[in-house]
């Protein structure tokens, strides 16, 4: 096996198929990592080929348009690409690939990656919200598949579909909320506290806010405005019959039930896993957590229960 | 605004960065375009810099090598780059985002694009099973999240977590299939027939293959080894005490039931909306649907139920 002849015969192959596009060519030849050859279009487009000597071979195209204008001339030049090379070798080819395009400076952003790091492509065709609070940035995106996604410093929070995850940490439709004494922590989507109001519970009290929370008086506006699958009309008012909203950090409001003998029979904990801002004394996010749980307890009458994440 | 001065005036700003890296400089200037920036490393990496007249810069960053390795170098390049643009622009830039590294070439393949085009990477991190059939590619991949995941062809088909799927092509909880006549038309994964199974039913027939569906004797192998989530041990034979499974076109099977008179309380019709291949005379799809909603209807009981996707 000769790896840099190799190299050659497939950059050989390939080049007329780019050079007939009418282009400027730029080759660098590293010896022994292969070659990357560009070619430049007068419209401001342009190709980049890497060979590896090892047998990947890469090939990135770039410009700039209406990006369901040129898929086609796109996908002429990669059937080309393809057929050359199983010519080349013989049709002895591992894999072949093709990846769809990224989109990048348009004005909706369809790209929101995963808490884990992966790149994920949402069907997002509107921006519904878009708005900076003193905490963070605040966007409702629409999407065809999931309904509005609340998105909260580009991290994914919850979407108008997600109804599964509210029923989740409720107890999946097991539990009787009827007649009920439930306090939810955090929930600023007015999801659970939407839910849970069907139910016909004695007193549902939601804390929510600050330091406890990454959800923000601006995020409660943008959820009763444009997240109404999700939380209906139980955001427009801070008071129904049977339920009320503190827009308050919820430790010193556990300290002060707790204080007070106030008991519930449910605790239903939303609070994201990691808090936006602790106090100082709190500085742990472990020991933020154990804080919040050793309080919630105290306000847990003794057969009561607590759901979280 | 002097936007060929302003494109020149980045270019010059972000330079710096990139040479310091000890790289090979290939700059193009299109005039009305702006500017392509090809700097190259000797390891054989390189980074491309394309400046467009209207104010939106892209960096695009190549390397070939172990992805967790270098990702700090790339981050420190990008922050660099990003605090040299503001301060250019004195912080006016209207938005600035990274996307995760794309890894091509590796031998798990974690981008599998959605029936829509969009691109998604899911959390692959072994390949289970990898077979072609006479009919199509048929992978098995193990994702954290899903479980294993079957791959059709490089369209994703189903998860071992897809549960959610079968129970609502059974009608979401909501039928009793005690003592009843079932027929499932496709279904190779074997998802519904262990469901329905379950549930004490007389009967389930099972028609699974070939012309009317994009399942073959390999994939339901494939299922019957590695999705047993799915289907538990329906598939290891091809009868139980309340159903069979008939490796048959559902289409002769239909016509001979209609015929013969054998009626159903339920047909739940799990083949793909677009068949793998289908006989001349039936040569459209819609054409084909049809023939298999009468030919359901023809063997469907007068207060019997029929479901598909």
């Amino acid at each position: 096996l000769n790896l840099a002849a190799d190299c050659n015969a497939i950059l050989k192959a390939l080049q007329p198929i780019f050079q007939e596009q009418g282009v400027t060519e730029t080759i660098h030849n590293w010896e022994d990592h292969g070659y990357l050859a560009t070619y430049i279009k007068k419209n401001g487009s342009f190709a980049n080929l890497r060979i590896h000597p090892h047998g990947l071979v890469l090939v990135d195209l770039q410009s700039y348009n209406d990006h369901t204008k040129g898929r086609e001339e796109v996908d002429q030049l990669l059937n080309k690409v393809e057929e050359r090379m199983k010519e080349l070798f013989h049709g002895n080819i591992k894999k072949v690939k093709r990846l769809p395009a990224i989109l990048r400076g348009g004005v909706i952003d369809r790209y929101w990656p995963t808490a884990d790091g992966r790149l994920v492509e949402y069907d997002i065709d509107e921006v519904v919200y878009d708005e900076d609070s003193p905490f963070q940035n605040i966007k409702i995106l629409h999407s065809k598949q999931f309904g509005n996604i609340l998105i909260l410093s580009g991290d994914v929070n919850l979407a108008e579909s997600d109804l599964a995850y509210t029923q989740a940490i409720m107890g999946s439709g097991k539990e009787d909320y009827t007649g009920k004494e439930v306090l939810i922590l955090g929930g600023g989507d007015g999801g659970i506290l939407y839910e849970i109001v069907k139910l016909k519970p004695k007193m549902v009290t939601m804390v929510e806010i600050s330091f406890a929370s990454n959800i923000d008086q601006m995020v409660i506006d943008g959820c009763k405005k444009y997240m109404r699958k999700t939380c209906g009309d139980v955001l427009d008012n801070l008071k129904g019959e049977c339920y009320q909203v503190l827009i308050e950090d919820c430790i010193p409001v556990l300290k002060r039930y707790a204080k007070e003998g106030r008991m519930f029979d449910y605790v239903i904990n939303d609070l994201t896993a990691v808090p936006i801002s602790t106090s100082p004394e709190e500085d742990s996010t472990w020991e933020f957590l154990r804080l919040i749980l050793d309080l919630s307890m105290k306000v847990l009458k003794q057969d009561g229960k607590y759901f979280t994440q």
